[in-house]
């Protein structure tokens, strides 16, 4: 079954990772694309100054591109990506999901929701029945899934071995995050060259929240928020590509650096067709993982951790993850694989 | 009254700092200049590969560089600086020490020996007078000042503050690195370019135990190592000068953000030549301090801070220093005045 | 006597550039600051988003910004400096000309006007007169200079002294560019990290057209054009500030690597406040200048060069100047200070 | 038919280049790798610091590393590719054509030598049989095919289109390399990162020296140089892979922008397994090609160019390849294959 999808904001920098996934997806047609009203009639040549390196497929370069509308999207599209600022996002993806589409969102806007399921597959695709609730109560024959924060994703699932097997009580992250993060034009050159910049708006709330609400459980009526403490503080680098994140673990029940990065390596993959082989790759070395040497492991959806040290309280590591790909554009086309294999399409 | 000065390492990276420094110090004169057997004999513009954005001096250029020896090195210096590489330093600078030198290094090596001080001026000038114990046990006429770290000298500083006024427990700190800190070389640029490295192999437990030594307390005859409980992560990144730390300081009094910024901001400064006006320069706006845009502040010795968040057990923050001048050169030169003005000279 | 002088565009970079050399310079005082009418009635500080890496003056920062007009400016103004966006430039300047400023403008707008001068005082200071010409023409009180473009101003002094002594014939240059040339925001890092842009739109026009009437001759009525060929491809790449160029010069007349090299160092400076000491530094190792190293070189105002080996046709040699000072701002002040010394205030 | 092949040097940079494309090669098997003698013996994995960003194949990681001997090398091996140190190649390359072995070598000693062919397969495979001068002066079972400079392949194939349809008469050539041209350690972090170095020991004369032996004509007996003149200009800058050029091309025949685009955009590739479907990708945008974005083209094989420019003389342009690809490892493949389709193997 080929499933049709559209793409939202398929312009910007995630909406470009998300055609480069989706063009040759074994499961995945590409059907239509939208930006804002200024690149509407467009090619999506013209429309998108594609800036990835790798050439932009030409049938899909020759795409007319339409507005951010319901009604301009076909109906016979089965899934809809979204990559919107998240203040669009908030007006519009209600209307897509009221209008019959189901909706697979990476946008911020809406992620902390109590009908909204917040998903990592491989960590809690068991939220996904929040869809259930949100069907009840909103009525939408649509629905509205989203993943979560690039900065999130890269140590949640690094934390979720741990807590299964040893129990969080707290957790400190420091993060290295790349630029293209921001956006292509998010960050100036003049504001990284040489230097960092040790805050980023709103992230440190979102990975506080976010992590708690992804390692929480599902009740069948409500997601329980984990009730570990986070504290998060985060930076941007002059890198590219690619989040690395040190992070201090504290757990119920005892753990050696030597069975955290062990439990790390056994975490299950699922058999989704994002998901990648190895899902957390375990270094040895101290100095992995680093981003530009592994940021694109398995396809750029494999974290990767290491430097595991014991801590009076737990264990201290560093994990990293491909902040456009497993953070991003590959994070909403498996959350749309999974949504396919549950049914939802 | 002069004070006759030699460099012992004078062309290494932090060696071209202490010369840049102490050519037009007020109270130093350079004497003598050293270098590894190889250099012995050359002009210091010949043995050094002057790597500093400011021109060389010229009457330094034309001095001739000795070997690093007790010997070589002119009766009448009254102060050594050493910036020579620990394994150097720990067979080297005993032997200045016993011939009557008293030693300001910045070298690793000693620094957490019982007898040998370990200080930044502004923070615990006190702990100068563990040099009567190093003369009673030595039997040394000259004596041995060690200043620590660049990564611990940078959160050290804002630590005393909040440590004198609510009593730090536990200090998680995580630290963006500027590739200065591992000399000239010591980065490649294959390394570092769209990269980060997550680990510098010793930095960690310098900061966990160097820091526990500085804002420890000297009772006359041994210095108590501060209880608190520290843990380092230690990240080099794309910048030339310049630690970032991103810090958790957990404090048994409650303290909020804008308290731990005030205390910050009125910690005093001391009557030094190198000391800085202001110690701590605080910001307000939460994405400073940078290091490109805040190194320099103070001649390169002030301290910054910023991005004041309160959490459950106290408070983080983000603080800067540059890490060849406050970190490192100035440090030494600092603790060479100090010297003076305590009259070991 | 002290000049009091306006700063036209004062939050953008070069703004900020020449509030920070006009707040310490001996004889200007700073008088009025000008942006778009979004930011006019709020203070400097709030206006501009600061970004040199010295603080913002107190004083400067608590002055009323006004909007980029005319009437807005006080009449006891003496000399105003122009740092506006070509297109706005184009319309406003002429206006405060008509009204009776004198303007030392570094926009690029009527750079190649037959009546207006384009000066670097070190190079063609006789072109100056064309001012004379110029108020004949336009019957205004005040009068317009300008100051080439930052790429030409780094070539150009060292051309100076090789056309002078052998007469220039070509010239082939290619540039390394700093991103500041461009704006705080015209490069984003995504742009430009592990990355070089092979294009600088329209800024090898003004490298080809500028050259020739700096080094044109005055015969009292117009501008002669120099009737060398110029060719320029020129390249952003990922240094803050600092272009660097490797330059072909074919000559009318030998000339050997060496006697390039002196013809240079031997260029004199003048008697201006903001002109260096040594107007070309020369250097013998061929892998100098470099951006970093020696864009500081006299305050930001020397132009250096090295590299030199002879060609079948002349010489080839690369130099360097900092972009934003001596390419900009500082190419700006040196002109006032050229109208004030030759009583055009 | 499978050749089996060894690798000298295979623990640096481009001999990990050469690993990672002899590894999935339909033609050839890895059957020995070479490193200094203090390597010997160790597997390849604890030889080689593997710093390419995929990982090091398993079964490779376990091969033992011999000594660069021909004495070390199995007699079964048949074709040898070498990237030593010039000196270390000067020594050992003969010693192995002697011993039999084909050497195909990307080390530049030797290079000019009259019987040693220097190809780049798709510009001059006609050159291949001065091997046959070659092996009648030198008395060797084996042979030595060398070929060029990183920074000349990326200019010559699209010197070759101009040469064949306008003829060259000169050219000058300003280039902007990247940091892995100059090996792992080549190039630190501290002389880079904000910078640019105007100067790279011998490459200006290898570019100037090997474009003529690539463009000139074998007529049986020997290659006689092009007669055009070639001047370069290198530079160093802060990209990890890729270098890019600006090049003028004075021309005998009138050319326009757009025919020398074309030209190029036709020049045919080969029939061989490296060679790419496009050998020389135009590009209209003129900001383009650039290092990040294009080098990868054609798995790297590619060369691009764009940025074309009628000059008096000829025409300017831009072009790019990946340097240790097309510049190293995968013009010693491809000259491999070359030598495996001509029988020499």
């Amino acid at each position: 079954m080929t499933v049709r999808v559209g793409v939202l904001g398929a312009t910007g920098a995630v909406g470009q990772r998300l055609i480069q996934l989706i063009d040759p997806h074994p499961d995945f047609e590409l059907a239509a694309v939208t930006a804002s009203e200024s690149s509407a009639g467009k090619s999506y040549r013209e429309a998108a100054k594609w800036r990835i390196d790798a050439p932009i497929p030409d049938h899909i370069a020759e795409m007319e591109v339409v507005a951010t509308d319901a009604d301009e999207v076909p109906d016979d599209v089965d899934l809809i990506f979204s990559s919107l600022p998240s203040s669009v996002g908030a007006e519009v993806e209600p209307e897509f999901c009221e209008a019959g589409y189901v909706v697979s969102s990476n946008s911020s806007n809406g992620r902390m929701d109590e009908d909204v399921p917040l998903v990592i597959p491989e960590v809690n695709a068991d939220h996904l029945d929040v869809l259930e609730v949100q069907r009840d109560e909103r009525g939408w024959d649509g629905a509205l899934l989203k993943n979560p924060n690039c900065s999130t994703i890269t140590m949640v699932p690094p934390l979720k071995a741990l807590d299964e097997a040893y129990t969080l009580t707290d957790v400190t992250v420091s993060t290295l995050q790349a630029v293209s993060g921001a956006g292509y034009s998010g960050v100036t050159s003049m504001e990284i060259i040489d230097n960092a910049i040790p805050h980023i708006g709103g992230e440190e709330q979102k990975m506080e929240s976010e992590s708690r609400k992804l390692l929480g459980s599902f009740d069948g009526a409500e997601v329980h928020l984990h009730d570990m403490g986070v504290a998060a503080s985060c930076n941007r680098i002059a890198t590219i590509d690619g989040h690395l994140e040190n992070v201090w673990a504290d757990t119920a029940d005892d753990v050696t650096a030597e069975d955290a990065a062990e439990t790390m390596a056994e975490l299950p993959s699922i058999d989704l067709p994002s998901s990648p082989e190895t899902l957390i790759e375990v270094f040895e070395e101290p100095e992995r993982p680093q981003p530009r040497l592994d940021r694109s492991l398995g396809n750029g959806m494999t974290v990767s951790a290491g430097g595991f040290r014991e801590t009076d309280d737990g264990v201290q590591f560093n994990c990293l993850s491909h902040n456009t790909m497993r953070g991003a554009a590959g994070a909403s086309v498996l959350n749309g694989e999974l949504l396919a294999e549950h049914g939802y399409i």
